[in-house]
């Protein structure tokens, strides 16, 4: 495996770290329009610094929200095309007195770098763009096309990333997506084979009732929204957890034998785990937690009101009851399927005299789920280990990355999440950071991730 | 029976109806400290009226709110003594704009008189006070001894009532009260023989989670609050709506084939008592509705909420939920342990890993009941049949009236609600009214109560 741009990279350090600095100087805060010219300076900086490096074709994408900066190389006639993925927004400061330096001046102290999207996802970024820009200078070129593709609403739900997916067709066709953004959740060396899929529902209960009833005058006569609510949603899971709506969890999107061996190669340490919160360990009993939390589904009830909730007492038989439900799903979990199986089981055990009025809010995101024959995962099994002389693991994110379903939605193929992000970075909080041993380390894997994807791809 | 008092009142209407006039221009409104001077007038307007009567001793009971009106009348030693009851107060008038008339202006349309208070309480303590007045001026004193407590928190809650029987226990000596107060729910000829009790309760429950979690992160692993909440909730009804708190409702406590007996008697339209608010029967299945509601208790949940409850979704598993919870008791079932029972049965149903809090904000009221031998049920019965020609009907309402359960703590005696609101007043509502027939059969009634009651207890 050539070294050869890992270790001139090496040698850039310092360089990387100061054009990261200057890149976290853009006070790029996609949800908050006050930070407009934060925006556009971020989008000048990386139009400015993928000229430099080479890059191609630079350009905005415009998909009706915040543009997309976008370059490419084509120089590999008849090879495939990688897209790099990264996104050059972040998440408002706030609350600003809870940091102890200036959330836009990237701040070192001891081995750590302090700033608003240090980390997440600027910091990963410059990995990759500065591993492009090695690669250019050193190997005077890529084993295959490459497009970039930074985005600017990625902090905001990713809006208008479809339409720009849609308006840029041409400019978008690629074979496979390395994404710079994501990062290694407590386990290392690893590969991010997958995460869970999402979808979001609203319930309201009504009973026939036209309006509340006072206790006194109807107490003993008649349905309770808040009753049947409670039956109702006590109805989805059973008492040791298993979600126990008919269809939700169909026979083949229960883990596989080799899903569950990668899990169980993670050797994580459930004690520990759950003194981290304080919680009591609860769910499906024939798994794991973290079988649980990476193979398994799991439905949500994430609010439920109704009826008189201030100071006191109010002797009220409330006729509207609501609910919201989240649901994460698994490989073979439709996300629209699953929701309407959950709602027909809702209906169902409405009792007679109650109506059910069931509200999603998006279509929500299927599960993601990268194959072990991926060119993506082989390389990077390859790059892991030579990198840390480690066999890596497989881990699965219990959450849900929109972004690799949009893609396989969108574009038709595969993402590997390959940021290094790492949970002590304490993204989306105040006192955000990055370890400099993280860019050492995304320096050093990067470019042998681009070489040996051109091997992989070579081969077949 | 002696008609002579009635007759003559019958005589007195316009006189009657002018002089509720004054009363309801007293804007007594306990819940406004701007309303002080009405309440103060109010007081005035008893006081003089009282004593042009022929009442004596008449002065302030000062329990630290607003001071209630007592005078007496104690010319028959050796014989026992009625406490008359009433309240000087009134609800706000708001919503001012909904009034059709100046609420505190006694506004005569048709049959009706509308003023606020024209029906609750001054117009049947109107009716309390004449039938005093020519009762003295008629029959030249009655035949047992008579206190007038006529008190100005009951739209309050009569906050500083206990502490009046607590400070003038000599001057508030008595043997049974008749009530100015309550009103004909829809039976008449129809005697008020109980009501249920009542308390309230707060639940809190919460996981182990020291905060709460975010479901991609942990969803699947550890207990959601309020699927344990729904779950808990759910545990303390069946299907059919009975409550399945162990201890919750005492055999002996289950209604009496008699008290069965009089309620069949009330001949009630259940289906068109669930077509005027559009409610489906449900509850213990064994009791009609009328039942239900006069003999049976009932457990309602009235608020519960927690997680997220804006708009949209949030991923969360939230680590607490709350809810609230009223009782409505029947005779045998103390308040405050039957709280306790129920408290007890959410904290042995609650799950492991969890942990119940419960409040109570008020020690609640227990049920009242007035025995079929009671000397005021006696009088009570004769009365009406004399007066209507039919038998009446008992009924017991399914809220509570503190005011009895307050007298019978406090002063050891019982008391019957005879009033003369009907449901169609509106009391509380904007366009109060009061039917001047209800006037008319209230002063037929009140006079004959007094001669009958003194009956009974001559000759006991």
């Amino acid at each position: 495996m050539s070294l050869r741009v890992a270790e001139h990279l090496e040698t850039q350090l310092d360089a990387i770290i100061d054009r990261l600095g200057q890149y976290v100087a853009c006070a790029s805060v996609s949800a908050d329009p006050a930070f407009e010219h934060g925006m556009q300076a971020a989008r000048d900086f990386l139009i400015a610094r993928l000229g430099e490096i080479g890059m191609e074709n630079i350009q905005l994408l415009d998909g009706g929200g915040h543009k997309a900066v976008y370059a490419d190389w084509l120089h590999a006639p008849g090879k495939p095309t990688l897209i790099v993925y990264g996104h050059y927004d972040v998440q408002p400061p706030d609350p600003l007195n809870a940091w102890e330096t200036d959330p836009f001046v990237l701040t070192r102290k001891g081995d750590r770098l302090y700033a608003r999207g240090a980390s997440d996802n600027k910091g990963s970024s410059t990995i990759a763009i500065e591993s492009l820009a090695a690669y250019l200078a050193i190997e005077g070129g890529f084993p295959f096309n490459v497009r970039c593709l930074f985005e600017g609403e990625e902090e905001v739900g990713a809006v208008t990333l479809p339409a720009i997916f849609e308006r840029y067709r041409d400019l978008l066709q690629g074979d496979l997506v390395l994404s710079a953004d994501g990062g290694r959740n407590g386990f290392w060396p690893a590969i991010n084979v997958g995460c869970r899929g999402v979808n979001a529902m609203e319930v309201t209960l009504k009973t026939s009732a036209v309006r509340d009833l006072h206790s006194g005058r109807y107490g003993g006569t008649t349905r309770n929204a808040l009753h049947d609510m409670a039956r109702l949603l006590s109805s989805l899971h059973d008492n040791d957890g298993r979600v126990i709506v008919d269809g939700f969890l169909p026979e083949t999107s229960l883990p596989s034998a080799e899903a569950r061996r990668h899990v169980a190669e993670l050797g994580m340490d459930e004690e520990a785990f759950f003194a981290s919160f304080g919680g009591a360990s609860h769910g499906y009993p024939d798994y794991s937690a973290i079988e649980r939390l990476m193979l398994m589904p799991t439905l949500e009830i994430n609010g439920m009101w109704g009826g008189y909730t201030g100071p006191g007492s109010k002797t009220v038989i409330p006729n509207t009851a609501h609910a919201k439900i989240t649901i994460r799903l698994v490989p073979g979990q439709d996300p629209k399927e699953t929701a309407a199986t959950v709602a027909r089981h809702l209906e169902a055990h409405a009792p007679a005299g109650t109506s059910i009025e069931i509200t999603s809010d998006r279509g929500g995101a299927p599960a993601y789920n990268l194959a072990e024959d991926s060119p993506l995962v082989i390389a990077a099994d390859r790059v892991l280990r030579e990198v840390t002389g480690e066999t890596p693991v497989r881990v699965r994110s219990g959450g849900t990355s929109p972004i690799t379903s949009t893609i396989r939605q969108e574009l038709g193929i595969d993402t590997l999440m390959f940021g290094f992000s790492l949970p002590a970075d304490g993204v989306h909080a105040p006192n955000e950071s990055y370890a400099i041993e993280s860019i050492r380390e995304g320096i050093r894997c990067w470019p042998l991730m681009l070489t040996e994807l051109g091997r992989v791809w070579a081969a077949k």
